[in-house]
């Protein structure tokens, strides 16, 4: 299954924010087509598997807003992953590096064993999904899928102990 | 109508994130009662409200949680209002006073004219709060109703053009 009729909303900016980054807008997609991208993203899963999700894990901040109308439209827990000092104690924590720097997110440890779906809107290295997995499997809840929106292919071959993003739209060589 | 069933989810953190600060904890709402906080959020405006709404405006970061399932629920366009830098231009841009500095957010300028839903989480001084409002005027579009989750009273009374936020839960001394 194509999503063409979604897909057409999202811009591409060439140099932004930095010379020679090809950005894919989304602001369009969220204006114009908001519903049926949230409904085409939950239907990258079965009923089954739906099924076996408690809770669905939203990253800061663009995440937020698919894996909150997702928990809404699906009836999940929603469970944030946020940058750090922003989230009351008790927090797990992992840092992780970017191109240049590092960065770190938290997750609260005091609500443990939930399964639970990573959603996310861009997957490009990857570094911000490991970090995001790893603080699930901190937190004691295990990772039965995970959503994105975009998957910028090229830059990485992201998995999960086996289990591979599944994305709406896919942007790569092949 | 009260909605104690809800607010039981919220928990008091003393002195976080700096001393003197009693913070108000919303993850357990989130991972508790998303759907129904979104229905009770949704039920402070009238079908007729609703229906004179084009688009809901979600501020960044805590915002976004709260807009896009609100949007996604009523089937709404999602604006989003961010971070200096995050959106391509072109933007509009305010700039406000906080305790200590100040900061920015931003908003596109390529799609104007709508009818709009402004929604926060919380509402303290009203910093953020006036510069989304001025950043939808500034991009053409009209405010029909503002909606927040906690209004911390004693610390603002702020109104827009004559216009009262609305809030599922009111902290106060009265």
């Amino acid at each position: 299954m194509t999503y063409t009729y979604l897909e057409q909303h999202i811009r591409c900016i060439p140099d932004f924010p930095q010379s020679g980054i090809l950005f894919r807008d989304i602001t369009p997609l969220l204006r114009n087509q908001l519903h049926a991208t949230i409904d085409a993203l939950a239907s990258l899963l079965s009923d089954d598997e739906w099924q076996a999700i408690d809770a669905i894990v939203g990253v800061e901040s663009r995440g937020f807003i698919f894996a909150s109308a997702l928990a809404y439209a699906k009836n999940k827990s929603f469970l944030v992953v946020r940058k750090p000092k922003k989230l009351p104690p008790p927090v797990n924590s992992v840092s992780y590096s970017l191109e240049y720097g590092q960065d770190t997110l938290e997750m609260s440890s005091q609500f443990v064993g939930q399964r639970v779906l990573v959603v996310d809107d861009v997957l490009a290295t990857g570094g911000t999904l490991a970090a995001t997995c790893q603080l699930c499997q901190q937190s004691g809840h295990s990772i039965e899928q995970m959503l994105i929106l975009i998957n910028l292919a090229d830059l990485n071959t992201f998995t999960w102990q086996g289990l591979t993003p599944r994305a709406l739209f896919r942007y790569g060589s092949e």
